[in-house]
């Protein structure tokens, strides 16, 4: 089967690292073609393209890993194989594939999927088989889909590395992204915002708050896209967290050990559960 | 220089497992025999004692690594060497040290400090001295503490492989830690219950989540205790992330891209340099 992964960036350059002598054709399109002579060196692609007009025609499964916008524009500019499946790794799907199935003719398959792993740094030079160790993958499954296609996916997640995959609808999947991943970045966006840097922050802080903040550091062009196109998961995972706040917020207030204690037996038992 | 830690949990066996070799006589106290035991075969205790009676009136650095209640205990039951200094590890210091200032007779001295590190587990076994590595130090200076005193603090956390210290008052870190460490665990605390449990979220998640709900296992009754008795900074620092948090709120549900953008590089500026 040929690959075609689009994009090297930190996700894709992962993708072609991690399929490296799974037994599949990959090749990389990149605008970068330092990035793309380097896939090569390492026999991670076995050739590199700066557009799609050569190889993708000829290619059985292609994985854009762009930004949302540009995996729009991809598509457009793009002619594919018939019966080939398109991919894409962009963080929410709804608002994303009901233009995408659009634009498509009826002779390819397009299966979004999330790889649920990444990391804040940009770039090839940051990517690694490694981030898809033990992650979680889904497969984002609509009403065009073929069961036959769902399991070339399903095996190349496994090819992949990943550690659980599972499949669900675009709907369900923003939903509880919404609270997985956009909640936290929210989260640790508003806490490192919320210093009033009356001290030298960095000298007083202990895991607990690098942890909770390392995601403060976020691209604000993608993600404002991701959130403002999942605004009505995203404002009710917001609404349910401020709840909890709320309630230990008055707890403390009110010096109510009890329902202070409660809410941590109720989070410690989630977690050690999670 | 004879110190004694008492109670080999995670911080104090990781301040016995520190201090090894660093040319104090080191001593530790402990309720579990077979800590002490084990803390004695591995070199990092020269003797242990399952109570102060014989070793305390010899000490000249008592470090009580216990919560902060039982700190009080063990203070009220023993007899110090004059001269001698006494610190503790408890994770807030204005109300604290207050209470214990009260008990002490004048030929000994207090100098709480905070060790910012610490691990989700608890007991000897998860103790190390690798989670002082990099770490900060924080020296709770009050009006009774000699100059000389302080000194021989900072040499002791230079020793244990602190990174850097700092020293201020009870009330300046009480009011720093209510941002960088206790809101934290509030935050951690919310997300995790903020789970509507529609879907098997472990299946939905990725590194920020882990990350961001890591200190969500919270042990109940030692946290109960530091957040009431900071009440004030800490209802503070939740008002001052709840204002952030609001203003992305407001952003998302009016689709203002620049508010968010802007509140995005303010972030990434502020983890970059932290």
């Amino acid at each position: 089967m040929k690959v075609t992964v689009v994009g090297l960036g930190v996700i894709g350059g992962s993708f072609v690292k991690a399929l490296k002598g799974k037994g599949f054709e990959v090749y990389g399109i990149d605008s970068d073609v330092d990035t793309l002579e380097q896939a090569k060196e390492e026999g991670c692609i076995i050739d590199g393209f700066t557009d799609g007009v050569q190889i993708i025609p000829e290619t059985d499964l292609t994985i854009i890993c762009l930004y949302p916008s540009l995996v729009i524009d991809f598509i457009k500019k793009n002619h594919f194989k018939a019966g080939s499946i398109i991919s894409d790794a962009v963080g929410i799907k709804s608002y994303f594939l009901n233009e995408v199935l659009q634009l498509l003719p009826d002779n390819v398959e397009y299966i979004s999927v999330h790889p649920m792993a990444g990391r804040e740094k940009k770039g090839y030079a940051y990517a690694s088989k490694e981030v898809f160790k033990d992650a979680n993958f889904i497969i984002i499954e609509h009403q065009k889909n073929k069961s036959e296609s769902i399991k070339k996916m399903q095996y190349l997640a496994s090819q992949l590395g990943f550690h659980s995959t599972k499949i669900m609808s675009p709907y369900d999947h923003d939903e509880i992204i919404s609270y997985t991943s956009q909640l936290p970045h929210i989260l640790a966006v508003a806490l490192m915002n919320s210093d009033t840097q009356k001290y030298n922050t960095g000298k007083y802080i202990g895991d607990s708050f690098r942890d909770l903040t390392r995601i403060a550091n976020i691209n604000e062009d993608l993600w404002t896209e991701l959130f403002l196109n999942n605004k009505k998961y995203l404002l009710s995972s917001i609404k349910n967290f401020k709840n909890q706040l709320d309630i230990m917020e008055k707890a403390i207030s009110e010096n109510d050990e009890e329902i202070l204690k409660d809410r941590f037996r109720e989070s410690s038992h989630r977690r050690e559960h999670l």
